[in-house]
């Protein structure tokens, strides 16, 4: 059973997410579902396609990582043409690697890289930039970087996870948090750690830009990290166009 | 009569070009047909807006600009906001400023900046690219380097030119050719110049391209500019998806 581990990016916009999803009559389109379909097109039967982590619907991937194991025996096969040739225009498959079985796409990861795109305008943003930022108008950068600071580090972030896992534990550590000036009003939030629970992100990048407006205080991060309580969180979930999933680290 | 200067963005995939078209009954989609309903819903009458330039079908822009002139009077309104209110998602408008009646958007231009992007294989291309690449696989940069020498300066571009235009003359001045390296697979090749010729840029990409592919040597580049006849080019007008209108030079 060769293993192979596939590096894959996709615009996030027109898929419900990485996960296949089991709702008749209507299934959504996911990435994983679009992998899937392409396997059993080069292999003939069907082969789950391993992520290294969900993303949610409408987020993007510049080098998600996944892993397959090959039906034996199976033809030789130049795998990265032929799965780009089978994908959509949405999805890609940047580089295939055969691996050895104690490869685990997600168990084997030691951490992840996201990225937040903002545009610190309400309007005029280039339509180029519109399905990959949150226009989320004019900031307080100073007060951002300070709440930033109290965010990282090894905590329990259960105050930054939405609903719907069973993860066993939502202490995580975050490596880093850096803010990337591509102009002006062009923004990139930089997210690194061990880890990252459902949403977490998206909750991290909601409260910090309640900050940048003026609406919470800095000091008052820390209380919200300690109550481990979604609802105490003041802020909403930012949107999830802005976010794209960087590089899986192992 | 109040004249407005605008700066507009636009991915170029679902555009017919710029310029407004006549043909019944089903009309392309254009750039200036999509502002000019924009302004006649803010003005309540058909005015003109005037471009810098065409650019074809599938070109993209970051800052192309264009002028109006508003009927008189005309109530006060906040153009940035209500034009992006109004504007489709693959088009904005950046900025918008009075100015006196001497400005012309297309013969007040003393020059242009575009840029082409390439893609150096020809599988592989990361999604959020794809519409703004062409994916023409390896090439010979030293090869083309030297070719774009040849091309810079002053000179008939006639080789260069498409038919389908009655421009009075086909002498140009291109200022400069410049490589930027994104990423090892992903360049952008700047074109800077006095003035750009119907599909120049993509022609002179065109070329380039076929020298980076070993297919014309670039000691044949002078006599291709000498021939001042597009018949005379051995290369194929490079696809539309990978030009940009980067700047409008006053």
């Amino acid at each position: 059973m060769p293993r192979l581990k596939l590096t894959v990016a996709y615009v996030g916009t027109a898929f419900a997410g990485w996960q296949i999803q089991a709702k008749a009559p209507a299934r959504p389109r996911t990435v994983q579902e679009e992998l899937e379909k392409a396997v059993a097109a080069l292999t003939g039967g069907h082969v789950r396609v391993h992520g290294a982590g969900r993303t949610d619907s409408g987020v993007h991937a510049e080098a998600q990582v996944a892993h397959l194991d090959l039906p034996t025996p199976s033809r030789p096969v130049d795998w990265l043409r032929a799965f780009n040739a089978l994908l959509p225009q949405d999805l890609s498959v940047l580089a295939v690697e055969k691996v050895t079985e104690d490869f685990h796409a997600r168990f084997s990861a030691t951490g992840k890289h996201y990225a937040y795109a903002l545009w610190l305008a309400r309007c005029a943003v280039p339509p180029r930039l519109r399905p990959f930022v949150w226009e989320c108008g004019p900031l307080d950068l100073p007060a951002m970087e300070e709440a930033a600071l109290h965010l990282i580090g090894t905590h329990d972030f259960a105050s930054f996870r939405n609903a719907g896992t069973d993860v066993e534990t939502s202490v995580r550590t975050l490596r880093s948090i850096q803010r990337e000036e591509l102009s002006p009003l062009h923004h990139i939030w930089h997210f690194q750690g061990n880890g990252f629970l459902k949403q977490m992100v998206r909750n991290l990048m909601g409260l910090l830009v309640s900050v940048g407006r003026g609406k919470t205080a800095p000091a008052e991060v820390p209380g919200l990290l300690a109550a481990q309580d979604r609802t105490a969180l003041p802020s909403a979930t930012a949107p999830a166009k802005g976010l794209t999933l960087v590089r899986v680290l192992y």
